[in-house]
C-alpha cells in the first residue's frame, strides 16, 4: 500500500521529455528527489532504503581499504592498475544489466526501466568518467611534489570541495551548523590520519597545493555532477542510469590503458599478475561503485562523504584486530571530532 | 546616564542579609548576574567590560606561558614554588586593597565596598583555596604515573569537568550545540598540543587516569565555586570579594610552605633563587589571578575556559616569532577545531 502510493507520486512528478535540456544547458540545479520532500516527513521506506545503501557503502569502502592493506602484506602489486580499473567498470556494467534483467522478468519493460535511450538523455553521462580520467592522470604528476602519505592527508580537501560544489552546483542548502560540521569532518579525518611524518605535508610546494586543490575540485565536481544526472530523472531505474554511466567508464578506462599501459598489456597480457586477492578487490570495487550510485540516487554527496569518512575510521579499528595495528591518540581525537560533526550535521538541518 | 541606570538596577536586586544561608546550605544555584539579564539584550557597557576582562585574561595567560618558556631557557628553576605561590597571593591581596583605596577615595565607603564583613559572608571564601591546595599536593603524586608532557595533555580534562560542574552546581544551561562545542574545545586543544611522544599518555595506568580525573574535578569545582561565591552578591565590590579570597589563598599557601618547603626556606631564606624573571612571573601570575576573578564576576567559567584555550594557541603562535618554534600540522588542525568550537558556542545560545 505504502509502496504503491509512493510509486504513484513518483510517477506524477516524473519530469520527462525536455527536462534534460536544462541539465545540459543553462543550469545544473536539480529538483530535490520527490521521494524526499513528501509532506509530513520522510517515509519509513525511504529512510530504510537510504540507511541500507549508506551502510553498504560504509562497509564496502572500509573492506576496500582493508583489502589494500592485505594485498600489500601479501607482496608487491604486479598487475596493471588501468586494466584493473577497466575490469571494475566492466563488472559494474554486467552487474547492472543482471539486476535489470531480474526487474524486467518481474515487472516487465516500462518507460522507466527500458535500456534504450535518447542522445539527449545519454549525452551528459560521459562527463563524470572524463573528469575521473583527468584526475587519475594528474595523480601521476602530483607525486613529484608530495609523498604518498602526504597525498592521503591532502585528499581530505575532497570533503571541502564536495561541500562547496554541492552548494554551488546542486544549489542545495546547508545550514551554518552543517557547514561548521563539514569543516570539522575535514579536520577530524585529517587528525585521525596524523602520524609522526605528517608534518612534512606542510613543506609541500605551491605547485603541489595547486594540483591537490585542482584534483579535489575535479573529484568533487565528478561526484556532484553524477548526483545531478541521477537525480534529474527520479523515476528512471537506477540500474539503467548505472549501465550508461559505466559504459562510459569502460570507454575512458580503455583510453587510459592505451595512454599508460599499452606496451605492458601487449607484452604480458591483460590479466598478467592477477591473483585471488586482485579478483576480490575488483569485485569489492565494483560493488562499492554501485553503492556510491545508490547513495547518489537515494541520499546525496554529503551522505557519501560522511559514509566514506566513517569507513576510514572503521578500517583503522578493524585493522587493530586483523593486523595488530595500534591506534594513536590523534586517531581518538579525530574520531571524537568526526562523531561530533555527524551529530551536528544531523541536528543542524536547515529550516524550510 | 546609562551607568547610573545600571547601578540602580544593580542596587534594587542586591540580595542582602540572609542570602548566604542558601549558598552554604541546601543549594549552590546562583541567580544570573542581574546585569546580564536586563530586558532587551545586553547593554553596551556590560559587553565592553566583559570583553576587556576576557581579553586581559587571554593576554596575561598567554604571556604567562611565554615567561615560563623564557625562564626555562634562562636556566633551571632554583626558587621554591610554594614561596612563589604565597608571594602571588600576597601581591593579589595588596593590589585588591590598593584598588579599593582608590575607590574609597572617589566614592566613599559604602555598604558594597566596605572591607569589613560578617562571618556569614566570609565563611565560604576558604573553600576554593582549600581545593586548590589539595589539587596542588596531588600534583606531586601524579608524576609517578604520567610524565610532564602527558600531564599537559590530561589537563585538558579540566575543560570537560568545568562544563559538567558549571551545569550541575551553577544550574546554568548550555544548549546541545554548546555542549558539542565544549567537547570540540577539549579535543581541539589536545590536538593542538600533540607531538611525537603524545601517544605515551595512552599507556597511563588506571591510577594515573583516576588522579587526573580527580584533579580535573577539584580544579573545575574550585572555579565554579568561586563563580558561585562572587555572583551570589552581584553588587558587592569585586575588590572586596578578591581581598577575602586572596587572604585565604595566603593562609593555605603558608600551610603548603610548612608541609613541603619548611627546611629549605629556613636554611636558604624565603626569597632564595628569585631573579628578575621570577619577579616578573609573580607579577604576571598576580595580574592574571585578578583577571580570572573579574571574568568570574562579569562573565563566567565557560568564558574563562575559552579564554585560556585561545591563550594556549596564541602562546604557540607568538613562540614562533620569539623562539623560532615550528607549528605542526596537528596545531593547525587543533586551531581549526577550537575556532569552530568558539563559533558554535556563540551561535548556539540556549533559547529562553
Amino acid at each position: 500500500m505504502e509502496y504503491r502510493k509512493l510509486k504513484d507520486q513518483d510517477k506524477d512528478e516524473d519530469p520527462t521529455g525536455d527536462d534534460l535540456e536544462s541539465l545540459r544547458g543553462k543550469a545544473l540545479s536539480v529538483p530535490v528527489n520527490p521521494l524526499s520532500t513528501l509532506g509530513g516527513g520522510p517515509s519509513n521506506r525511504q529512510w530504510k532504503r537510504k540507511s541500507i545503501v549508506t551502510l553498504a557503502l560504509t562497509i564496502l569502502t572500509s573492506s576496500q581499504s582493508i583489502l589494500i592493506v592485505w594485498s600489500k602484506r601479501a607482496g608487491k602489486y604486479d598487475y596493471s592498475v588501468t586494466t584493473a580499473n577497466f575490469s571494475v567498470e566492466t563488472l559494474k556494467c554486467v552487474l547492472s544489466l543482471a539486476f535489470l534483467m531480474r526487474i524486467w522478468k518481474r515487472e516487465g519493460v516500462t518507460e522507466d526501466n527500458r535500456l534504450s535511450t535518447t542522445l539527449n538523455e545519454v549525452s551528459v553521462y560521459p562527463i563524470p568518467a572524463a573528469l575521473y580520467l583527468v584526475k587519475n592522470l594528474l595523480q601521476y604528476y602530483i607525486f613529484a611534489y608530495v609523498d604518498a602519505p602526504g597525498y592521503q592527508i591532502l585528499k581530505n580537501l575532497n570533503i571541502i570541495s564536495t561541500g562547496v560544489l554541492y552548494r554551488i552546483i546542486l544549489k542545495r542548502e546547508l545550514s551554518e551548523i552543517q557547514w561548521a560540521a563539514f569543516i570539522l569532518l575535514c579536520a577530524g579525518c585529517t587528525t585521525a590520519q596524523l602520524n609522526s611524518n605528517s608534518d612534512r605535508v606542510l613543506d609541500t610546494p605551491v605547485q603541489g597545493w595547486i594540483m591537490a586543490i585542482v584534483m579535489a575540485l575535479l573529484s568533487g565536481f565528478a561526484g556532484v555532477y553524477t548526483e545531478a544526472i541521477i537525480k534529474k530523472r527520479p523515476s528512471r531505474n537506477i540500474n539503467v542510469q548505472n549501465f550508461w554511466l559505466y559504459i562510459f567508464g569502460m570507454i575512458f578506462n580503455a583510453i587510459a590503458i592505451f595512454i599508460q599501459d599499452f606496451d605492458a598489456v601487449m607484452n604480458k597480457g591483460f590479466f598478467h599478475g592477477y591473483s585471488l586477492i586482485t579478483t576480490i578487490m575488483i569485485l569489492n570495487h565494483a560493488l562499492s561503485g554501485i553503492a556510491v550510485s545508490m547513495v547518489m540516487k537515494y541520499a546525496d554527496n554529503i551522505v557519501k562523504v560522511y559514509s566514506t569518512s566513517v569507513a576510514m575510521l572503521l578500517t583503522a579499528v578493524v585493522s587493530v584486530f586483523l593486523f595488530g595495528f595500534h591506534l594513536s591518540l590523534a586517531f581518538f581525537l579525530g574520531s571524537i571530532v568526526v562523531s561530533v560533526s555527524i551529530y551536528l550535521h544531523s541536528i543542524g538541518k536547515p529550516r524550510r
